[in-house]
């Protein structure tokens, strides 16, 4: 045990603060919001609630300019939905990626309250033609990549018209019944279910309708990679959609166990939009498997946490890893995809354990 | 005068050979064959005109495979046109930008014969949807920039399907009436008049036809910039439309002209598909403006040379620029645009020259 309480969050980074989970301290679905990961790419501004407003321009019939209690007056949704970073598991690749050194928890799950993006894109009517929909928050800097924009720029993201339009893409106010906190985008973020997190653009300040695919840094030099078809031109491609994963929580890494106990080894899973159908556990580094089970109900955006009790024969070193399967058929891969470099990082993680 | 004869062509690069024309020898309207400048981004390649092959695929009601012989039989064209690097006068850029160090003769002028490339896309047959028409070389290699594919990868720039179906848009197999010379693309390359060369894709082997803007390295990484629209988040643009240009190429820099006869200033102006209206000369760096005379005829696509003469009040040190407005009302700027990097130089250049 430690002598010291263990804080919530390690340290990746400080200016920008970096924070990760605990990813050994999962136990209910919903990560509490002093234990969800921190991921910042400039300073986190400092807003005003009173003085905050969203504007919604560019390909729209009107400007429209929202205070947070116009938007808190609009029919409000909630969604349970999961946020990873694109660069989870970063920690694991060999040879080393550039980019903060995320292990297993830069990844959590909380009830988002807010205003569907589509009630308020249609507040400002979508002009025919709109391709793009680009989410700017108020955090602004020069990046550190060597081709970047001369000039300081906000971050932004866009995502296609016809995403922007489903139902659980949210604005969000609330984390889990409370109201967002600075770190987390306060007073309005974006919650782009399905997506790598980059998405869900905090600290809100504009959304532009523009009517090609928008070509902004993090979505063309950062978070992105270049395609690798067999036989065709390599594309630089966009980071979107949350590739299937499990991750075991218990036992963690490098834990001492106890021989002769039956083991509960247990993690959570998820994918974009498709439930987890199967979760199995190998004991013996991906060789066998064996069938986990789930202790959630399905759902499309929430990870679902299952359970798996191990019996070690004996004492001993063991490679334990977890592999999950969507309703679509996806299934996590043996090996990190290269052509993603540091990004999509989900494949089948080692979790090395001593049982004594 | 020189001792021994002067080459064709400066140096700037070898393997990959990149070499500038004299822009001082301007003469006709056309450039020759020998002093027309070679632009390669990898070597060279050696191709067999008996055994090559056009693939037309992607996203066709049916794969086309052409040979030469099919090219040569099908109904041809011959248009004249400027092309010119993207990078043409980069040397006069404070600070030093990256890339090759053009300085005037990155240009020339040709009359070129083939096939338009609507004529071909008609063969294969273009299906809804598509956007892009992927143009291949057979050039490969590894480019030098930092974010870059991790294969050796072939160069590829596209065209939006409207420009590619533009009818002097050609695949061409003649420069000036003699085949294409391997530095120039043999046995056929695209002209695509009205963009930068970075389009006129040399030593061609496939023609992709694709749903979506293509995303290649040398239309995000390279041959693109930076947008920097007032208070829009900056944006990757890939560099298509050449920008209005003139170039003094007769006194050229560092000539000493006797004094008391009067000076022919002479030199050629060029645009993106709008033809040149006006050329001004300016003896003192840019504070009047004289109207010099057009001498071709005015034309979308060739240059037009023009003429101006000069008689110098004294002796002295004088800087000559040269100012071209073209029908679409462009007009020459007096300093570079530095959100396009080393791309698109185009402002008035100095010429200075000593009257003794």
């Amino acid at each position: 045990m430690p002598l010291k309480p263990i804080p919530a969050l390690i340290t990746r980074q400080r200016d920008p603060d970096n924070l990760e989970s605990h990813f050994s301290a999962l136990d209910g679905v919903l990560t509490p919001n002093d234990s969800f990961y921190v991921r910042s790419h400039f300073e986190a501004p400092v807003i005003d609630p009173g003085a905050w407003r969203l504007r919604i321009e560019g390909s729209v019939h009107r400007i429209v300019d929202l205070t947070l209690t116009d938007l808190r007056g609009m029919a409000a949704q909630t969604h349970t939905a999961v946020l990873e970073c694109a660069g989870n598991g970063r920690l694991f690749l060999k040879p080393k990626k550039d980019g903060v050194q995320w292990e297993l928890g830069a990844v959590g799950c909380a009830r988002w309250k807010g205003v569907p993006l589509a009630a308020v894109l249609d507040r400002a009517g979508v002009q025919p033609g709109v391709i793009d929909v680009v989410l700017e928050g108020a955090d602004s800097g020069t990046p550190e990549k060597a081709d970047h924009p001369k000039a300081k720029i906000t971050y932004s993201r866009s995502l296609p018209l016809s995403k922007a339009r489903q139902p659980e893409v949210l604005l969000a106010y609330e984390m889990n019944g409370e109201p967002l906190t600075r770190a987390h985008g306060a007073p309005v973020r974006a919650i782009v279910p399905g997506w790598y997190a980059m998405a869900s653009v905090k600290w809100l300040r504009r959304i532009l309708l523009i009517d090609h695919r928008f070509q902004g840094f993090w979505q063309t030099v950062d978070y992105a990679y270049w395609s690798a078809h067999d036989g065709q031109p390599p594309e630089h491609v966009p980071i979107s959609d949350i590739a299937v994963k499990s991750t075991i929580a218990q036992p963690a890494g490098n834990d001492r166990i106890a021989f002769g106990a039956p083991v509960r080894v247990f993690g959570a899973a998820w994918s974009a939009g498709a439930a987890i159908t199967t979760v199995e556990v190998s004991v013996d580094d991906g060789k066998l498997w064996n069938a986990a089970k789930l202790i959630d109900e399905a759902h499309e955006h929430a990870w679902q946490r299952w359970e798996f009790v191990w019996r070690p024969d004996k004492p001993g070193r063991y490679t334990l890893r977890s592999r999950a399967t969507d309703a679509a058929g996806n299934t996590q891969p043996a090996e990190h995809n290269k052509d993603h470099g540091g990004y999509i990082v989900h494949h089948t993680l080692p979790v090395v354990v001593e049982v004594e």
